[in-house]
């Protein structure tokens, strides 16, 4: 017979829309989650310009929307987090060869605090200059959507180190290591959300060197389960 | 010779682009309206932060926050709405083989209610405390939209149980049991349209209960057709 | 040699993502082009909602919105007929093998069209009664870019019958019928525009009326061309 | 045995999602930020229309919208701006074969001002006829905007002309050349920064004519880029 099953499933995971039974339940490829998250990444990366400042008739406008720089900084520690974090979940999903309903869920809640993340973006803009009562909450709820961002993104992590059935093998080895990571990232919010009752500026601060320090960051963990989900793809035939 | 037609059908449908003729009339291939459908999940579950509440100049922004929680509530309600069904459609459509023009019209008429939903969302977040005639009117358009959404749903379901050809094969004796799911979820809706004239603020309470159901609800279904719909892919080169 | 260039030749086409060159100028595949293309659309067909009304603080919910109607009508037109547009440039898509700048160009001309029609929907439900002259102007303006969608469509249509190279063989003999269909489309609106100027409440009536007559055709040419194209896909491997 | 790596490598290839391991470090398929930059761009480009002038209640509609005729001038320069830097930014990532996570920072900060376009152009818009202070502050930001999205997409191809491990082999010699064109047709917008300071009418007309100039050109630099990109795929079986 010339088409093997073995063949037949890797080309199943290359299209990346087939499901792999051997995770005991009934499990789907993950083609179509990366299209839905990514729609959610684009879309929230490009609703943070509808809170841009427009003034309706200015007659100083230079000065006006430099009064408003807030604005500015809010929308590129926004933009920059978005898309770190785009970055670091697509190395997560790049390893990920199929996907149950609960994992699903926890993806889900993820994206609500990514599609979120516009609302305290416009709140920090606007209320940066209005009150430190005002900036507190504004900073509280930005920091805290962060944090909830985090955690959901360690949440999926962590369901993957348990569920190693839905990993390429040779990532699997990479996910506790990744799950810290995650944690860790999300948790120096809870710091951020902590300082801002003693000083919203200084919250927002952590909030843009977070952003900072991921941008810049070299972990190879993501790259470790890139390579490693890569070459589990690419061996897999010659055992068939 | 190498590579024999068997072959190149299943990369056909792999590769989700190309139509299978069995069906007897023209059909074509799901891999485009899956871009569709994720596009219009992903930017009507992005759009709901929209209305979320942005006060324009509030000196007790953390209080008038708080005073509008039912904001916060409906977008919950209508994210983990949008998300299961977004589940929910996709077991259903990874057991799609190919689709026809009716089966088209029919999507795009579930499209139609859930890009629709950041309508009543808003209306539902405003209205909920503006008096109850108003309020009544707010949960009756949430919960109808919410019985449309359901009934286009269960009206996809149908057609794909009265057109077996355009499912996979052992996908198919699941469609009936689908059918009837997708009808049962739509029709609590209709109570929910009822429980309006009563109390809006019960009604609501169905709308959230509904989604927290769905979320924990661990129906077989949508994982049966899966699994069926990818055992059918993976059993097909076999015969070839 | 066990992989010869006909085979990949065909997995490329299948995959959507790489240019063929037969075309004698350079080409590229079309799978990237589906991407922008499903994406405008969805969001087009979404974008639609933020015209909806939402009455900030209404007494008389109800009422208000019944007041509106011409939201909804105008609302429900457009969503029609952009899910109609979107069936009809699917289908002469899935014949098209590789595309060229010229053909790029003629697509982003009807992406305008078809990404500007949230802004003459939202025009025609304001004014359908601000008295008849801005009546006139929004009906113009609708049944005006209506038309330019159509046309650019139809140009897109044309510019493929003119390049044979760039559609799948079989599908070729039915492009210049495509054509003629969706020139006859596009003029429909002319006289829509025309009748604007007598009655715009009778040229609203006109573009509704071809929405429905689109979603109730049959017309078998895009099917022929799908067909056309999957038989053509499916059969050169035999050849190889 | 029948199916061997060099194959499985060729599909990897063309599914889009698979890293090539071949660039010494950690590489992802770019199948996915092809998704990401698709979003962007549709969202982008259909944001746009947010903003074209939608006049509450006016009596001489007719009137007012023509009285508003910048913004639909400033609707079509961006939108067939972003519609031109799509078809080149496409040219080049088809001759992408795999990427990393420098590479994926340039592209985000590329998509940073592709997703920022629809604020300048709003700003354009409104303040052309606003006194000269205000239209000389939209004009310096509309081509500053202009300017830095032509400098980040010089910096992408740059950064490909440096790592040619990431490009497909045949099309790499057309880099350098491209990383020219690309930070030419950015460092335009500096002329266009300039001349605002004079003129901010003469500014709108540069960015104008820079549209339409890239419209018209037929540099044939992304065309070999991707005719290389093709063989290169189409080429690489042989060798296996």
């Amino acid at each position: 017979m010339l088409v093997e099953p073995p063949e037949v499933d890797v080309a199943c995971v290359l299209a990346g829309r087939v499901p792999i039974d051997e995770v005991g339940e009934p499990a789907m490829g993950p083609g179509r989650l990366h299209a839905l998250i990514d729609g959610v990444f684009a879309i929230a990366l490009t609703l943070l310009v509808l809170d841009l400042p427009k003034p309706g008739s200015s007659t100083q406008l230079a000065h006006d929307l430099l009064h408003q720089w807030p604005s500015f900084a809010a929308y590129l520690v926004s933009f920059v987090t978005l898309g770190i974090l785009w970055i670091e979940h697509h190395g997560m999903m790049s390893a990920v060869r199929s996907i149950d309903r609960r994992f699903l869920e926890r993806t889900l809640a993820f994206l609500l605090f990514i599609s979120i993340i516009p609302w305290p973006t416009a709140l920090a803009a606007n209320y940066a200059d209005h009150g430190v009562a005002a900036a507190r909450t504004a900073s509280v709820l930005y920091a805290g959507t962060m944090l909830m961002m985090g955690l959901t993104f360690a949440w999926g992590w962590r369901y993957l180190s348990n569920h190693p059935a839905l990993v390429a093998e040779p990532a699997r080895a990479a996910f506790p290591s990744g799950t810290r990571r995650a944690l860790l990232g999300g948790l120096v919010y809870l710091v951020a959300v902590g300082v801002a009752f003693l000083s919203p500026t200084a919250s927002f601060g952590i909030d843009a060197i977070v952003a900072v320090y991921f941008a810049a960051s070299r972990s190879n963990v993501p790259a470790l389960i890139v390579g490693a989900g890569s070459a589990a793809r690419v061996d897999r035939p010659a055992n068939g």
